[in-house]
């Protein structure tokens, strides 16, 4: 039906099929309109068939073209899909000389009747004619000035008079014609006008922009026109079927009396709430819930109506699908399944995965105007607000107070004791995989990094956006969600225990047969990850527990060994750390696999930054220029350190000496870190408990460097563990990784896509130097329009993982295939994951629900 | 053959076919061998086989097993491969109590024979019997111990006999059977013994390394044993057909009387050359001269032989293709072609294109010791001499009273004047893509990079290598073809334009189907690839112009503005030098086209280091606190620029700002570039010349932006060249351009494969962090064999080409595809490009003639 009555047209025809109040009318197909631009002219019969609908029309309607209980229509184009604004509209059409008398008399109120017929004049003119608008307004001015006037609906009665002379003088002396009398001819031309509205300019581009082909043509709809302003019982108003902001069943909107959908949008007159509606019209009022309930039934979704009441007669003008927020959608959901109206299915399709984030975190009260002062990148959801201090020893002592935000130019490990002790994290450099973003994440806590705007001079203590300039201690805000920075305190809204949201993840675990898992480096991570629903973790990151401030000084002090044996004795120390470690988490995840990744990032991301150290240097060197104090061997310390530093120094850390590249250069690391799992395994079964792990090997490229990494891992597990069954697997994150897939998978019992570093490879994107810097460009000139870095891009990457699947399970029909990358959160890369045949996915824990629920739609809509 | 006889066998067998002198003997198949095995003893039939063939043997050679002209044998293992050194041998077999004495009198030797037999003893007591060699050397030892002698051929025939009395007593000790006497037991016993060490434990080790089935057996080669130290007429010797080292016609080699192989190895007594072996026995000689014109006629190239003269009977004991040096191999391959021995395509398959190298460049010479101190990497070929200067400024000034070497950490484009002062160039860090090699090889001089143990300190101006410490002044040699470095001055033989070479080019270039094309920034280089014969140019990077020390500010003011009227105001400054070089090298090519490669580093590239500011400020501070100087200013000045340093600073510069994206963010520098390009073609046009400039656009990785790019570039070069026809095209160097070539070849008029960027991002490998550092374990662990960066990695890298060429040539049939990364100067890759279809290969000027030559294999290659 779209195809040949146009999107406008069937919808119309399907209100009024369900017996629904809305202004009666007919439609012109787009085949008439087709075949208009065939012959050039008005099709064979249709003029007949216009003169009959409109016969029935003025039955139905019991008014009269040209009679004294006058029918006015709307005339508009309507195509297949929606093409809004493009094309043209006209209104109040059958209004002339003799029926606007009428129109006086039955509405008392001829300044409305006049100036509906000055609009329907200029507009009509405008459209119709192809006079220009811009003539009319000239009038329209010309009277304002002369009667002092300045808003158009302070125009007298009179004043419209003249002006609707003037506007037809100008129509005559344009058109060495008259306007339109009859209303019939009106109606023709106007039929004629909306058809050539089809190849309009603005049309064409748009169509062009939207594929849409130009053979389609318009449809067009005329309609009964309706007036909520003729009086008090006459009236307007917009509501929901359900609350849009809870989800509870109960009529939410508002509504005036004696007025126009203008008016209440206007905001001049304080509406009504729904509910007010059966104290004033009690037969309207119920009439209007039986719609809504009807409405429901048949769209089978909360609905957002406008209506009008015209002489206590209802109208139903518009009805779409409700927006609404994450709460409501997750309870309306379920309770439309409750109501039978849709399947569990249908219920999980209706909600957007991330719209559960709102569920969460705390997000900003919507109830309060808010100071956006810059916008940087959404590394971590929930919002947060407190006095901002620039270093991490100034925002712990002041936390005691109250509310801190931790504001720097990027954090480091250095940090993490102001990070705990803030509400939220604000950086003006890096991206997602900074420091602060990583390290936020993982501690569920709001943060926005990469923020540009902002410039902060830690010497004195201020920070400046937009010109304004604030202090250390005033207060701030951020929504990690969106990455709005605010000034100023604002209200929060915390997150509660939501029975609804429960019984969507029962649907959603019913259904999905995509696993879900976490990525978490801590006992609390792993056991929040636990209560969100996953089932293990794809992701554990052993180096983030190098940081701890206890232990970055032995993992410094390894680094620095000249000698193996130097180099093994830190490592021991380090060993036992680990082990416990291990112990926690696995007895978190007792039972789940845990697949924990070796170490990974370049060895000098332990160390301190080079700048660091020659700032030192220099403070001492100039300590001793002026005071001649003794320094000269704590210079040589520091200067023995820069030297370490500057070897280890390297152009592009993210493609140099990482990954099994370390372990390969310093197997003793590795078999470390394996010794440590073992053991901690060990530990924990003696105490009855079922540990899972799994080694990752991380940053493989060539299968000889898994087989030579392998080998180191297997002899320390087997010597300790005599019937070793861990799994050992690496990260597919490099490309040659995906295209060697078949190579790599002889030696491995898993692959988990490593899709953050495999999008920094195949784009030749680093994080920290795209994702704050010309990406925004890139967004403008639409290069892409959702960052890579946080939904797969298919033909890219998601080629190079396609590639790597069909090659690994032609080698290893069995292997195990997942994703860790931070993709493996979102729902598009999710549903993309599912297609792939993936076993699961792994994401940070707040991301949990969200990966269940985008896995459940993504198998639902594979079954479709 | 081969199959059945074994290599040894079936070589012996080919050589007696074509009636050359050699010791006559039989072979025992591989058949036999596998038999023997399946039936865990003598096959059936062999022993009688055996006894006849050593009948006929005895008659061939007029000797007899124990007769009074004794027959002595060696019985060698032979398999269908050579495998050197696995498996047993037999020499002097037929020794015995009775066939001494026959030899004695034959030889008047008393001391020889003894000495042979003692070893044959020992020989078939270890290999047959399976006794310990020690326990024989054990005897030996005390002999030598009690007779105070120290060499094996000092020992006395006395003392010799004594040894054979008691290594036959430890054979009956051992075996409880005395020492077969019995040459034809001796003989089976040797076979079998031939038989079993194919399944010794080397021999095993050995065919898994090299995948050679367990099951093919080994053959057996029985051969007449021959003395050339049967007095002054025998002799033995080695001698090429050709001179080795300039490939001259004529014996080239040397000889020794009455002496055994193993006298000419050892260096005891002092060679004659061959042509004096005409002087002692001139029917040998004549006899010699026709064997090698056989020898060659028949292997139809310079052979490299062995010969034992033994009673004025020549005897030929070993035949092979000889090594050479690159002249020889280009004069032999060019000499042979006109002797019409071997087709043109055969005479360019014997070249090893890397050889000519030693044609192109200063090479060491040979005839001399050199002392070698470091191994770097060996970034541009030829080798330099001279004394070392730590700083551009003193290497400029001093090269002025002799050659000079600039040895620095790493050069900047700061120390241009210095580089180009000096003979030679080395440094300590950086890759095969750091600055010192890039421009080294742009200017044709010898380069070694990356040498991690030098340490230089700058502020003594001294070197520390392995321990000795050399200062400013000294002496230092470098070989940039193999990256070696060498203490002193050493002595360098100088290229010399040779006719041979010219012939093996032009034969290359009516073969070869593969365009070359040279990468070159400078008129001076694309002369020189002209003159070596290149035929275009692939890759003319338009930056190495702006790191000029005249244009360096005014590309930093540019890249320093705030605000667009700045920056277009320092642009427009550099359109005119642009404009100008652009000219020059249009004018060197004319006629040919010259793909010109818009702005690729990073901005930052072209500022002062973060560190060197940071010193400068500092070093002002230290001023004010001293003296209270009036700094203030320019403490701020510098300040600034560090501020905007940071600002620009990335984390990973390889993956960040850099390429296309420089353009879509600022398109007014690569329209300036298009401007200056289009303006100067047009000029020589002007003047009557041909230019074809081809605009590439770098480091694209999504459709959309050359879509953009190629926008702007066009607007510019039809605004202003009319009849606009200058292609435009991209680099495929990110894994993402190969993997959606269809979509980019759209926009593209050509592709050229950038795979040094490729085979960074495909492996992860940032060239500047690897190649010094990680990548000798990776040798070491055979985890690649060559490092991917100097031959194309055909399972990743070349992977993606693959798939890349697939998609273009889909997309648009006729697109224009080249490869302008190193690679395109590696015979390997140009093997792999040209099975690929491309249409070019580019490379460094001094690459143009191997990748001709290259070229021209590949097609040869391919039509076998």
């Amino acid at each position: 039906m779209k195809n040949l009555l146009g999107g406008k047209g069937s919808n119309l025809c399907e209100m009024t099929k369900l017996g629904l109040p809305v202004p009666k009318g007919f439609v012109i197909s787009t085949q008439a309109c087709i075949n208009f631009f065939d012959s050039n002219d008005f099709p064979e019969g249709l003029e007949q068939e216009l003169n009959d609908s409109l016969m029935q029309l003025e039955k139905q309607t019991k008014k009269q073209f040209s009679g004294e209980n006058p029918l006015l229509v709307s005339v508009r184009s309507g195509a297949r899909t929606s093409m809004p604004g493009m094309m043209d509209t006209v209104l109040n059409l059958g209004l002339n000389e003799k029926t606007i008398k009428s129109m006086i008399e039955k509405t008392k109120n001829e300044r409305f009747v006049l100036d509906s017929y000055r609009r329907f004049i200029q507009m009509f003119s405008n459209v119709v004619l192809n006079l220009e608008h811009d003539k009319f307004e000239e009038i329209l001015e010309k009277e304002k000035q002369n009667t002092e006037t300045t808003k158009d609906c302070d125009l007298t009665a009179e004043s419209l008079k003249k002006i609707i002379k003037e506007y037809k003088n100008l129509v005559e002396q344009e058109t060495k014609n008259t306007f339109p009398e009859e209303p019939k001819q009106q109606l023709i031309l106007a039929v004629k006008a909306v058809f050539n509205s089809w190849n309009n300019k603005r049309a064409i581009t748009y169509r062009k922009l939207n594929k849409i082909p130009d053979s389609w043509g318009t449809g067009v709809v005329i309609q009964e026109m309706v007036f909520g302003n003729l009086g008090e019982t006459s009236g307007t108003g917009v509501c929901f079927t359900r609350n849009p902001s809870n989800g509870i069943k109960k009529l939410y909107g508002e509504f005036l009396l004696n007025a126009q959908g203008e008016d209440v949008v206007a905001g001049i007159r304080t509406p009504r709430i729904i509910a007010e509606l059966n104290e004033v019209m009690p037969e309207v009022f119920e009439e209007f819930k039986s719609v809504c309930e009807k409405l429901e039934k048949h769209y089978k979704d909360m609905q957002d109506t406008e209506f009008t009441i015209e002489d206590k007669k209802l109208f139903l003008l518009q009805t779409r699908n409700g927006k609404r927020t994450g709460q409501a959608a997750v309870r309306i959901a379920v309770e439309l399944v409750e109501e039978k109206l849709i399947s569990k299915q249908e219920a999980l399709l209706r909600i957007n995965p991330l719209d559960l984030n709102q569920l969460l975190h705390k997000r900003i009260d919507p109830k309060q105007k808010l100071n956006e002062i810059a916008l940087g990148l959404n590394a971590s959801p929930g919002a947060a607000s407190g006095r901002m201090f620039f270093d991490a020893n100034t925002a712990e002592k002041e936390s005691e107070k109250g509310n801190v935000i931790l504001v720097r130019h990027e954090t480091s490990p250095e940090d993490i004791h102001g990070m705990i002790a803030s509400k939220g994290i604000l950086t003006c450099r890096g991206g997602n995989t900074s420091h602060a973003a990583v390290v936020a994440r993982g501690m569920g806590k709001p943060c926005v990094v990469g923020c540009e705007e902002i410039k902060i001079d830690y010497s004195t203590k201020t920070l400046k956006v937009e010109g304004t300039e604030l202090n250390q201690g005033d207060f701030i805000s951020i929504d990690g969600t969106t990455g709005k920075v605010f000034l100023g305190e604002i209200k929060l809204i915390e997150p509660e225990p939501y029975k609804f949201f429960s019984t969507i993840l029962e649907w959603s675990d019913e259904i999905k047969t995509l696993g879900v898992r976490t990525n978490a480096d801590t006992p609390k991570d792993a056991k929040k990850a636990v209560e969100l629903g996953a089932k293990g973790i794809g992701l554990c990151r052993t180096e983030h527990m190098f940081f701890d401030a206890k232990r970055l000084p032995i993992v410094q002090k390894m680094i620095l060994s000249s000698s193996f044996d130097e180099r093994k004795k830190h490592l021991d120390e380090l060993e036992k750390m680990q082990r416990k470690d291990f112990e926690e988490i696995f007895e978190a995840m007792d039972g789940f696999p845990v697949t924990i990744r070796l170490i990974d990032p370049p060895l000098h991301e332990f160390l301190p930054s080079k700048e660091k150290l020659l700032r030192e240097i220099n403070r001492l060197k100039r300590k001793r220029d002026l005071n001649n104090s003794d320094v000269l061997e704590e210079i040589a310390v520091k200067k023995a350190l820069l030297i370490k530093i500057k070897e280890l120094h390297e152009v592009n850390p993210m493609l140099g000496f990482r990954g099994c590249r370390i372990g390969i250069v310093y197997p003793e690391i590795i078999e470390m870190q394996t010794r440590a799992i073992a053991e901690a395994a060990l530990n924990l079964k003696n105490k009855g408990l079922s540990p899972k792990p799994e080694i990752m090997i991380p940053l493989v490229g060539i299968a000889k460097e898994l087989e030579l990494s392998r080998k180191k891992v297997e002899k320390v597990l087997s010597d300790l563990i005599p019937e070793n069954n861990i799994p050992i697997g690496t990260m597919i994150e490099l490309p040659r990784a995906a295209l060697t897939a078949d190579e790599i998978a002889e030696h491995a019992d898993f692959f988990s896509f490593g899709t953050n570093d495999l999008t920094q490879t195949t784009f030749g994107f680093s994080r920290d130097d795209v994702e704050g810097k010309f990406f925004n460009k890139y967004f403008e000139e639409k290069i892409f329009s959702v960052s890579p870095f946080v939904s797969v891009d298919i033909s890219g990457v998601g080629k190079l993982m396609e590639i790597a699947v069909g090659h690994a399970k032609k080698a290893k029909e069995n292997i195990k295939l997942g994703i860790c990358g931070e993709h493996g959160g979102d729902p598009a890369s999710i549903e993309f994951c599912h297609s792939l045949g993936l076993s699961y996915v792994s994401c940070s824990p707040f991301r949990v629900p969200i990966a269940r629920l985008a896995a459940a739609q993504a198998k639902i809509k594979e079954k479709k």
